[in-house]
């Protein structure tokens, strides 16, 4: 089910910036019953981004009303918010009276399997390397080429992939949000250069105390601990990275269990 | 007039993942009487920037036909050449059976102002610098948030704006390619790293011997002249670049004049 400008729709105008130039943002978000998780965070993630390429955010209500009704009938969904500048006449300058297009789908989804967040996931390093750009950095724009090629290049061996920038430093998984325990301290890459900052990663650091900090592929194989996550998988503790191993998770546990409760909690 | 897959039409799936990600390419050509100028040139950009995103390619008769029917009426047009990976389900990967999307469309068009050719043209640095990225580099793509916050940056005063990348070395203009002359030589920016090859620039190196270098800024403030071009501008000296000025545009003449006919020509 899908919602463009709220209305029953599933196409959008061709000259739609979002298509031509990438001109938008979006949210994947999990849906329980028609009521998003994690939503004080997705909201504010879609706020701060809109904000940041001066796209209007359309009002917090309606997006919930539209999330209900794209997943009606849906008891388990994944929710997806894409807010673009809109159509526009040729050429990258941003039009005065563009108006923005406003698309809200979800479908049925069964989750991924629970293992990954019980056992941990085996993760590689990815060979495509992010650009750096400060001006876009933690957006979640619709400019993904490179998750593309980073996803497409994963093989299927390994749960995720991690990627570094330009110059080396760790940003994110290809999906997914970074954390690292280090002597009981936790850290998560700096997202000031590239790299998209997650509802999940907000909502991490909002659980427990997190360094924000430029970490090397050196600091990730001495780690006591690492966990990948988004808000459709939540929190997979690392079993492997290429030939490093970890076994004990219990570090993970609480975080996993709180967002548990996060999930199960409706709004009220 | 619009084309989508050959139909008319001027909608496209809201699902597409020219939409979703940014995963395609595009061409904008200069059309006369149905005939895209310089289209050897851009059949072979788009074929090459296809071919590394791994996209197939229609066939050159096929667009040449889509071309001539968009353009129908319209004895100077604007059109554009859009290929995407097409639909797809949720997430990144390349989805196995994607089927592309072929956007054909046009619209009339009267040229720009012909002062910019004849008597230059006013550059300024753009404060916002590219991201380094070589897989994507050259290929003029889907994914341009880059040139969109530039273009929107540039102060009206200004034609064109110089963009540098992260390591502060020249690549384009927000719309165009960048040539230099040194003591006779031609020379223009290696985009190996990032910055779109635009077909015009191809064309100029198929004219004249050019170097593709790295070039810093002073390298264009030094310059005996400078260019800046693309397919629908055509070649434009450049008359100042903020305080620098240059007042003897000769040595570009017989270029203007080669492209000129080369844009008069029709094919067999």
């Amino acid at each position: 089910m899908m919602l463009i400008n709220g209305v029953p729709a599933d196409r959008i105008s061709a000259d739609d910036r979002g298509l031509a130039f990438g001109d938008g943002v979006f949210r994947t978000l999990q849906c329980r019953d028609g009521t998003p998780c994690l939503w004080p965070w997705q909201f504010a993630c879609l706020t701060r981004d809109a904000a940041r390429l001066g796209l209007p955010v359309p009002d917090e209500s309606l997006l919930l009303a539209e999330l209900a009704a794209a997943c009606a009938g849906l008891p388990s969904a994944v929710a997806k918010i894409t807010l673009t500048r809109g159509s526009g006449p040729r050429g990258y300058a941003i039009p005065a009276q563009a108006s923005a297009t406003r698309i809200v789908a979800a479908h049925g989804w069964t989750g991924y399997p629970e293992r990954h967040a019980r056992d941990g996931v085996a993760l590689t390093w990815c060979a495509l390397r992010l650009g750096l750009q400060p001006r876009l950095a933690g957006i979640k724009h619709l400019n993904r080429l490179e998750s593309v090629m980073a996803k497409s290049e994963l093989p299927e061996a390994f749960a995720e992939g991690v990627l570094l920038d330009s110059d080396g430093t760790v940003v994110e998984g290809t999906l997914s949000n970074v954390f690292v325990l280090h002597d009981g301290r936790w850290q998560t890459p700096l997202l000031d250069r590239c790299g998209v900052a997650g509802a999940l990663r907000d909502w991490v650091m909002s659980q427990v105390p997190v360094e924000q900090v430029r970490l090397l592929p050196q600091d990730l194989l001495r780690a006591d601990l690492l966990f990948v996550c988004n808000s459709l998988a939540g929190i997979w503790p690392v079993a492997s990275l290429d030939e490093r191993r970890w076994r004990d998770f219990a570090p993970v546990r609480p975080l996993q269990a709180a967002l548990a409760q996060e999930y199960a909690a409706r709004p009220a």
